[in-house]
């Protein structure tokens, strides 16, 4: 019952409408383990930071039951730095800095230790890179769920199509979900993406919500509406990591389950946006998650009676 | 057990990504008429028409279980006509001639037939004609909901906000909700408005769905992910018509029941964007809205243990 994540470990600095983060922890595979740690342990990190990495924060997730053996430390380089200004909506944002730094020279290692991991995250990174550690693994995970973004498609078409055949389950956003198939209907970009490779396909919409598309089924998940989104980064990743995390647990991988998944990756993503950066993650229980998942069965509980 | 509907009943030209309509029947109480009347009779129409409107459009709502006794004829005038051109995200239209014809002098009158409707209907109008049908009414109406638009925040809000403390639902969608209250969180505004006299809101998101919020408690509704929506005209007045009808049927204002009747709104929007106009809620059955609201059910459901 592991879970393997690679992706990114980094600094953000993050400017919204409601304040300034100033230097902080960021990175997808951060916040994945912050989620996924909730549900499963070990969570197996494949990440690379600079000598500025801060050791305490290695310490926190290692005492999370975050295994960091397969974390490089480059020690005479910096860590991937990320700057960005958040728009009043919190649905677009300004890029103001990113100094690639360590990652221009990525090239992730799965350790010995970490061998047999029945469910494997790939965070967004080029898909060399993702389609290398699927080629590391001896044995074949029970699933393998592929993040992308848009940049990939414009620069590694091709490359991001083979690792496509290779995966069980894509996550995109849904202008991603546009740009990869051409079509602008989301049912249409679907019932493509699904002759691509994946069996499974999760829209992310942000504050509307996800949708996961599987054959001819479709189920949709709400974003808990909530007063403020104090900080939307890592909300994706999150999703991802509370999605793998119940997923892991439960080592249930029907269309069923997924649905679950789905909420309790909502879930995960509604704390990570009252905050900046993983905070509220770090501080939430079992019973805060547990309460607010009642809260999405209230959200979407009706009755009906076909009479 | 009647529903009472103020509204437009017009003409429009549409012009959709996917092709042009002509000049076909539209107006908000037409299509409220259409959904409401397959789950409620009868539906009293107060709406207004010049000599051009056809007496066949009228004959076929009456044979629906539709009294037109309120929808005044004028001789020597036009009916109100629409133009309007739809962007290929099918949010954002533009308008390209508006001419109000009869609807400049509607003072709509509730005939001495239609007294004593248990649920009312205000169509988007000038709030002060909103206001003038509510005073007609002789007996207080069980639930009276009213929809509003941007426009009228612009050019009325005084009489809108009078208006808004005598009913009990407001329908709007978000744009509308945050101009309202200035507030750009929707649960902020949410909670805004329930201080100004409606004690439900619903706000509309289109594509994104619907929420309803009562008192502390909030509900959320997909809008069916469909292969393409083909025109959109008329969405919001059928999803209110879907909602009154269910509410008007079951004779139940409960927070519960409205959860099921925005479910039923909802489906009947999905049909109303299949094709042009009114065209598709002419022609379904029960069988086929008891299949869409299968769909719906499928939709959002999940099993969650919270153990």
């Amino acid at each position: 019952m592991s879970l393997l994540v690679v992706g990114t470990m980094a600094f953000d600095d993050i400017e919204t409408p409601f304040g300034k983060s100033g230097k902080i922890i960021g990175g997808s595979a951060t916040y994945v383990a912050y989620a996924a740690s909730n549900f499963v342990q070990p969570v197996q990190q494949v990440s690379i930071v600079g000598y500025d990495f801060p050791a305490s924060e290695l310490e926190t997730l290692q005492q999370r039951g975050v295994a960091t053996e397969g974390v490089e430390v480059v020690a005479d380089k910096k860590s991937f730095y990320w700057s960005g200004k958040y728009h009043m909506d919190m649905n677009t944002r300004d890029t103001l800095v990113t100094d690639l730094n360590v990652l221009a020279d990525f090239n992730p290692v799965v350790p010995e230790s970490y061998q047999g991991a029945e469910f494997v995250m790939l965070g967004n990174l080029m898909p060399k890179l993702q389609k290398s550690v699927i080629q590391q693994l001896k044995k074949r995970p029970k699933l393998i769920v592929l993040d992308t973004m848009n940049f990939w498609m414009d620069t590694a078409m091709d490359d991001l199509k083979e690792v496509l055949t290779m995966v069980d389950v894509l996550l995109v956003n849904d202008s991603e979900a546009r740009q990869l198939t051409g079509e602008f209907s989301l049912v249409k970009a679907a019932r493509k993406i699904l002759t691509m490779g994946p069996r499974y396909l999760i829209i992310k919409k942000g504050e509307h919500g996800a949708l996961l598309f599987h054959e001819n089924s479709v189920f949709f998940a709400p974003a808990l509406p909530l007063e403020d989104v104090f900080d939307p980064t890592g909300a994706g990743d999150t999703f991802a990591g509370g999605f793998m995390g119940h997923l892991a647990k439960t080592q249930d991988i029907s269309f069923e389950n997924m649905k679950t998944a789905i909420i309790v990756g909502s879930a995960m993503a509604s704390f990570c946006v009252e905050r900046f950066g993983a905070d509220r993650l770090k501080e939430i229980t079992k019973a805060d998650i547990d309460e607010r998942l009642s809260e999405f069965v209230q959200l979407v509980n009706f009755d009906i009676n076909l009479v």
